[in-house]
């Protein structure tokens, strides 16, 4: 059963012998269908629907919301409206929120749509911005937020032809400062010792509380958080990889601005978190660009003639490479021989791509291209350099987990991918530099965004709540930084 | 337990073991108090309670709603407050709305007042409001509904040096017009055919949703009405006789400006209602006045000299006669000759207190007491008719009530008497005249005002609503208007 329910009724008219209210002939109706006795509704909702009421000749569509052994009444219209029953998934990225409108009847996304999040102009990376809500900036970072989000709903809604007050519920995930922010609660503790959020599980709100515009009463889902490290984006994101479902023990590797892993199956879940995203992002690699159209997305490197190739997203002329570029670039170099073990340059094989720029060599994808204002685009032994210290980091944690419950790494059945990079990186590459885990080809799953993935879940069957829920007590987290074999494995792994 | 609870709290300091957050480590105590899993506040009690949390250096007490299988906070105070705990009792009159503060701790009643129902400014009688509803006077009788609430909370609260933010649960009785008014429904429908309220089961609400000034989120339980005859007062009265509780057929008279009567056990029960209260009311008789300092409540006639003694509310100078004082005068003057059973004064008996008013023959009770503005207070054969009249009315309805039971009165073991005149009547008096019914003294139980005492039963102890839910759900309306045999029963019961 969808967050929201659409129940087409057929009142029959108040008569002499019946002195049932005209509200509680509804709720006998919705409890005939439903079995639910608790109904409740707005007062101001029983107000507003009167003349819908009065004027349908007892034909209606109620819209509820059923919670456990309750249903909330929260919108009602004239005849038969099964057909038009909307909802709205949202990942509440740092960088990038992403949005998704269901047809909760047939399960279609209607429209799929991302947006930056409007508190960058506060601060591109989340500490800055986390540092400004600490100065009193929440109800700001707040409204750009919500700003960002109802940007959405508006963009999705016109591209599908949908009214937004037909969107009957909204289920959230994000990070658990993104959490914070939405709800208007100050993050400031989950970055100080002993590093505990305001809230884990939150209540599930109507839209009018939280401010946003779709039907005011739609009940809103935010995924729980476990602790501050592990947010309901990751929560969402292991509902979505069905991991807890399996006595398999499968792996997922979400790698966004943040990389987190969960390891587990259905009796246990083991999770870490660290910042494996930076050196994959634009901030990281002097050339590097978020995925967005332009970026180089792919690599080939002719292993005779040392060329390179690439595609683009969307075909469009280079701007700079994404992270899926940059590990297929050094897998690419790795692999032909122009790169050796340790991420240095081969400088002894000979290429006219190799380019000194900023006293630096650098290996050209493109040369500068005049005329058209576009920059050369080009990898260093320093951008190679981020991203091993990324892979070593992943590849410690990875460490660090599969030890901790004493298994090796043929033992992971699955490996499901997520993240905004996890979507774009190719597993060849991946598993060339080691990113990802040597395992055979056909155990990897590209989930895509799951957070989106799980809210959307959530959206076409609201039961996946009490899962959240179970997911988020259930994980255990481990902390890396102050493991004691950690640092030793980061060290040991700095090499392709 | 009582419709709010209040839980004190030590919670444990964060830590770096522990990854729940602040408000999850309060609901976490709140399950082991309670057992409830289930734990919601709103979004704004949780950015709003922060502060008092974080300086009470983890003692709190918590006010919170139990409704079912779940919990909602309402407020979070730092230490330890649970002997700071209040409820306020509502009895929403036609005329008079009654209200009593409760320390919800002790079951104390810590203040009582009433105050007239600001709506009067729109119509004495209930008709005239419903009328000016219907043209669009919804919210401005909402309003001074509302007006007249709040300044007996705030009354209520300043003789109790109560803050009314420490109201942390309210309860309120109203016939089903009064409490569509509160809500702000329009009223119309109850009034035309096919008799049919909004909605007679309502919700519980907030307080801000209400527009009670008490803690915002304060619980707002509404007593159900059956039908729109049937309103809330009459199913709190009910409630507060015990009525239902009981295998012994009781029944319940209740007597204010409308007349009602439950007959019944814990098995069954039969209401009807009708215009009792005019005739004992303000309205109708010549010298009537409200139950007010200085009416005349107490009659006696000395049999001898045929002169009157009486007594006053307050033991102020009189100013008119109240329904019990009416009731009394009547029974006196059957009793010592001056009148017939037919209410018509018997002249040949000679008394000073015989005069002619407007033309008319009186039995003066006062004088005219020239210098101090009081007028002369007395009785005529109209005043007489009228009250006959009403007594008839209740006869009859009464013996159609037994009648379609097919029980004798004599089964009846107790009759509970409610309501503004219920409250002041004489039980001799109203046995003499037959307004009530002829049992022994011992069976008859003065309730006083049963609204406002069902009020305080479901504040004290919130299992009750249950219960006034289930009898609104059980009591049978015999409509005495379409009853073949009720004209003829009335008419042959107009006599003492």
């Amino acid at each position: 059963m969808a967050l929201s329910s659409k129940y087409y009724l057929e009142v029959p008219a108040a008569s002499l012998d019946n002195n049932k209210g005209e509200i509680d002939r509804i709720n006998s109706l919705l409890e005939d269908f439903t079995g639910i006795k608790r109904i409740d509704w707005p007062i101001d909702l029983i107000i507003s629907s009167l003349p819908v009421i009065r004027s349908s000749n007892g034909q209606l569509t109620v819209t509820a919301c059923r919670d456990g052994d309750r249903l909330t009444v929260i919108s009602v219209e004239s005849g038969d409206t099964r057909s038009f029953h909307f909802g709205i998934a949202i990942d509440l990225g740092t960088t990038v929120v992403a949005a998704e409108l269901i047809d909760l009847k047939t399960g279609d996304t209607l429209s799929s749509e991302g947006e930056i999040n409007a508190q960058v102009r506060y601060g591109e990376d989340l500490l800055t911005r986390l540092h400004f809500a600490s100065q009193g900036g929440v109800n700001e970072l707040k409204s750009a937020l919500l700003d960002t989000i109802n940007k959405l709903v508006d963009i999705t809604c016109k591209s599908s032809g949908i009214p937004s007050n037909q969107i009957s519920a909204a289920s959230i995930a994000g990070n658990t400062s993104m959490t914070h922010l939405f709800l208007g609660l100050d993050p400031s503790s989950i970055r100080h010792e002993p590093y505990v959020p305001v809230v884990n599980h939150v209540p599930v709100l109507n839209a009018s509380e939280v401010g946003l515009k779709i039907l005011p009463y739609a009940p809103i889902f935010i995924f729980p958080s476990s602790g501050s490290f592990l947010g309901g984006d990751l929560i969402s994101g292991v509902l979505a990889s069905g991991l807890t479902k399996s006595e398999k023990i499968s792996l997922l590797l979400d790698i966004g601005t943040n990389g987190e892993m969960v390891l587990g199956n259905k009796d246990w879940l083991l999770a870490c978190a660290g910042a494996a995203g930076p050196a994959l992002e634009g901030a990281v690699a002097e050339c590097a660009t978020r995925a967005k159209p332009g970026a180089i997305d792919r690599v080939v490197i002719d292993p005779t003639t040392l060329e390179p190739s690439f595609s683009t997203i969307d075909d469009k002329p280079a701007i700079g490479l994404c992270g899926s570029g940059l590990v297929d670039a050094i897998a690419q170099l790795y692999s032909v021989g122009l790169l050796d073990s340790t991420g240095r340059f081969v400088l002894e094989k000979h290429t006219t791509r190799w380019q000194k720029i900023n006293h630096r060599i650098a290996y050209m994808l493109t040369e500068e291209r005049t005329g058209n204002n576009l920059p050369p685009i080009y990898i260093t032994e320093k951008d190679i350099q981020n991203v091993l210290r990324t892979k070593a980091a992943m590849v410690a944690a990875l460490t660090v987990l599969l030890n901790s419950v004493g298994i090796s790494i043929e033992e992971v059945q699955k490996v499901y991918t997520a993240g905004s990079f996890g979507i774009h990186l190719s597993p060849e590459s991946s598993i060339a530099i080691g990113l990802y885990p040597k395992l055979p080809l056909n155990r990897f799953i590209q989930l895509g965004n799951g957070s989106l993935l799980g809210a959307r879940r959530v959206l076409l069957d609201a039961s996946n709540i009490d899962e959240a829920k179970r997911i988020a007590d259930k994980i255990t987290y481990l902390e890396l930084n102050v493991h004691p074999t950690f640092m030793n494995l980061f060290r040991s792994a700095k090499y392709i």
